[in-house]
């Protein structure tokens, strides 16, 4: 970093450092600095990619944050999805600093921390709209927004250089379910007194138009059940979409249907929501899933997970016919109300293909809205708060683009739109804003119990191995390396089926027994270049006559003793 | 088979047996008998699942065909797609009988056969629009259609039980850009004189509409070049897509840019297109890769592979900075002309990022029309062949559910619409159809050299693999299995980071001491029961250590000797 030597009497930048986040969908988490402090924007995991074998999710490296541990004031938190919270529980017990949140993403931070044993530990404050955090040189207002979740908040960040909006994820919703829509008004007035940068949402800065609201996908789920009265129906969501689960419990009500929630995150979420007042279900509306036999279907709903074709998803397995409780049946009615995310398009179009041969009737079509603001609402957005910097935030790299050009439109200058990478320092006031340099950032990935201890090394066996699998070949030497003992013995794994390919197999043999013996006969004692030498002679084997490249694993045992 | 015994008068019934290609896209082959005689429609692969790691492409099994070698007349393709002729070569090994197909579409077989050797000794019948051939008890007559790819063709196929139309992959394109509109009067023809069913492309029956001319993109194209003038363009697009390719030429001609092909299939198939008179190149247009530098950048379009985000493609070594020739400059625009196919989504968006992070100004919206019916056209389709019984083909299940959603509207009942599964016989004469049984069909997956060498075992080795990584141990025992001589060895692959897992390695090798010493005590020389141990006790421990299940192999030396 060339942080500029700052004079007596010249006042300091504000540091907008992504630590994550940006070129990828998840893993947000930004820090802002101004001299000695430093406050945390989100701290969300990401989902691993197609290529990172049986890695279970992705967290930030804060390492920046350990060596600014005491400067660290404090997470603050937009909303409670995993691409905003899920690293908490692995980034805390390296950073214990206080969490700030609003009600219901509190509620889910809290339900986790349980989980990871950390509760006891964390300090939690739970933030209501238009409460102002003054943390170190920072203060920190949450403005209320619209979102797939309910309690979503945007911060206006307060430092001696200048006001940062951030808006999170969010969307322009008029007639939300719950609670207010967003607070366009507290956006125009800071506006008004003067914005140093926006970093706004993303996602979405690709599609024309608006976002519709909410509200809409709750008069099509009435339709729905207009028109499905005779049977059962199973409606797959998102688990934290307590906005929708209200709107399906609604309809079941006014329907005289009984509600099943099945999915272990859908269960949370909705007692979770429950407790805290941000959904209402009336008495004797739910039922265990036990009771299913009780009711004909079609006084019956069920809501549930695996929207996204998840494979271990409620949904999923009813599909699958590996639900312990439910079965698909001739006739039942299944609404998807969702988008798949990019990626699941396949997983989902299976889940589906095997509802369909089950005899349900599948409706996956315009039974969803995003969360995002689409190209007009972020131009509202620009238009009220008119922030001197544009930094698009939330999204890849071809969102970030899709967005700077909207920010073009409206008259910005390039200079003034900061594309950012994770790990840039950018240093900003109102006499100018520069990337000045660069934080060490990363990946880490988690496995099972193991942080981190999964690097590339790891991953490219697993790739290696995938492809087209392993062959372990040992063998005992004896009198100080010189003589062969035992061995050599060969089989495989994911490479070739051996009960079908031994002669394959036994020309293997042969292969690894004349390496062996050349080298004993050239005096080779030294078992790495023993084991070389077997290796690419199995390799260049193995090549010609299968066009496959397993992994060759040669093991020397020492029969000295 | 229930397959009825027929008195002296009684006419026998066509067979229709699908050996793949229904509940999947790809891998097309359906067999028609009647009584001594069977032609077969199309001999497609299919590219692999996701989760079928290291396989290269999956064909048919056609052990029906085998078993009927006497009958078989003969392929009939529709059209020069992979999963349409994708598995000839392979299939031509065990079936060798003619192949009956159009001219581009012979040509991009022979190019085919050549690579595997097999052109020689291939009977190949090129025919044109409107032959009729004799094969047995059948005729068969190649009707015009359009689609992605020049020549395509729909086969009307008589039988003594009637007539069958099979629209293959087919789009009604009033203006196609080269060669004639779709037949429609042949369709109306053989629907006046009575058709016995119709099989037609399910692949767009859930979008309503109609599908664009191809002609629509060539606008496009064009304006993109008016609005693109001072840049380098390159353009990705499916290879096969003549006519798109076409289109691009002519622009670029009239622009007065050169164009370089970048690709092998591209190549290969503008090279094929080019002598069959299918693809018009004006002399001077196409010039070398290497005489790129001798042009200015806004004198020159490259047309390349890649437009799926196929890792090895020519537009995606570009994007990687992994071509050898080519590299992406700020300033360059980039079109797909394209959607991605689905599964393909997260690759495309992938390479998107890549290139626009490069500085390209990349386009990837609305340049590209399908090639495929949405559901006006498949109702006018059956509108004019009028067939007594329907039967979607080509598609996932949900796209042949859609298509008989479209036969209900048309006023088709249930029992007319026949949702065939691979390996289904249905039976079908004037008076009636039923499926009868089932005959073998199945996945054969190709690795390598390897044709059918890797099935479920090896394949659940693979993902077990690719999961968790494996762990090995070896040892050496002597006086008949009774007394541990060496080892036990232990070594892992893409389980965790050796390096820095000394400590839990180190106790698993105390584990495995322990459990072989156990072993020995109790008596056991029985190997099979002593790696049991070894592996229960080690994945046991490495469970709790971290909650993986590595794959566990042990390895036993015999020192016997």
């Amino acid at each position: 970093m060339n942080r500029k030597k700052k004079t007596e009497t010249q006042a300091s930048r504000l540091r907008i450092i992504p630590l994550g986040g940006l070129e990828q969908i998840g893993m947000n988490i930004t820090a802002f600095e101004y001299e000695n402090d430093i406050i945390v924007v989100d701290c969300g995991l990401a989902f691993p990619e197609d290529d990172m074998f049986g890695i279970d999710l992705v967290i930030p490296d804060v390492t920046y944050l350990e060596e600014n541990i005491e400067k660290v004031r404090g997470f603050f938190i937009t909303h409670g999805h995993e691409d905003h919270i899920g690293a908490l529980p692995y980034v805390l017990r390296r950073i214990n600093v206080p969490i700030y949140a609003t009600r219901l993403t509190m509620g889910i931070i809290e339900h986790k921390l349980e989980e990871h044993a950390l509760l006891e530990n964390t300090a939690r404050i739970v933030v209501k709209f238009g409460d102002v955090i003054t943390a170190g040189a920072f203060k920190v207002e949450f403005i209320k927004t619209n979102h797939s979740i309910v309690d979503a908040a945007a911060l206006a960040i307060t430092s001696p250089a200048g006001v940062v909006v951030h808006t999170g994820d969010f969307k322009v919703d008029f007639t939300p379910v719950y609670g207010d829509a967003i607070d366009l008004q507290r956006f125009a007035e800071l506006g008004r007194k003067g914005v140093l940068a926006l970093m706004c949402d993303s996602t979405n800065a690709e599609r024309p138009g608006y976002t519709a609201s909410e509200r809409t996908v709750g008069r099509t789920i009435d339709t729905l059940f207009q028109e499905h009265k005779d049977t059962r129906i199973i409606i797959a969501t998102f688990a934290s979409n307590v906005d929708r689960v209200q709107q399906i419990i609604n309809t079941a009500c006014k329907y005289g249907r009984k509600v099943v929630v099945e999915g272990r995150s859908m269960v949370n979420i909705i007692r979770t929501a429950t407790q805290l007042g941000c959904l209402q279900v009336p008495d004797n509306t739910l039922i265990e899933v036990d009771q299913l036999r009780n009711y004909p279907g079609n006084q019956t709903v069920i809501i549930t997970t695996g929207s996204q074709g998840e494979s271990m998803a409620a949904l999923s397995r009813m599909a699958e016919s590996i639900h312990r409780k439910i079965s698909i049946s001739e006739g039942d009615t299944v609404i998807f109300s969702s988008h798949p995310i990019p990626g699941n398009e396949k997983a989902v179009t299976n889940v589906i293909n095997k509802l369909l041969l089950k005899g349900a009737d599948v409706i996956f079509q315009d039974v969803h809205v995003s969360g995002h603001p689409c190209q007009e609402e972020i131009k509202l957005i620009y238009t009220l708060v008119q922030p001197r910097y544009a930094i698009p935030v939330h999204g890849e790299y071809r969102h970030l683009i899709a967005q700077s050009k909207i920010a073009r439109q409206l008259g910005y200058d390039d200079k003034d739109i900061f594309l950012l990478r994770s790990g840039n320092v950018l240093e900003l006031d109102q006499n100018g804003a520069e990337i000045t340099g660069d934080v060490h950032v990363g990946n880490i990935l988690v496995d099972g119990l193991g942080i981190g201890d999964v690097g590339n090394v790891v991953l490219r066996d697993r790739q290696h191995l995938a492809e087209d699998g392993i062959v372990m070949v040992t063998w005992a030497m004896t009198d100080g390396g010189r003589r062969l003992l035992a061995g050599p013995e060969i089989t495989s794994r994911g490479f070739v089926y051996i009960k079908e390919a031994e002669e394959l197999m036994n020309g293997a043999d042969l292969v690894a027994q004349e390496a062996i013996w050349e080298c004993t006969q050239k005096g080779i004692t030294d078992w790495a270049r023993m084991k070389n030498a077997v290796r690419d002679r199995l390799s260049d084997y193995f090549w010609k006559k299968t066009q496959r490249r397993p992994m060759i694993l040669p093991m020397i045992l020492d029969a000295e003793a």
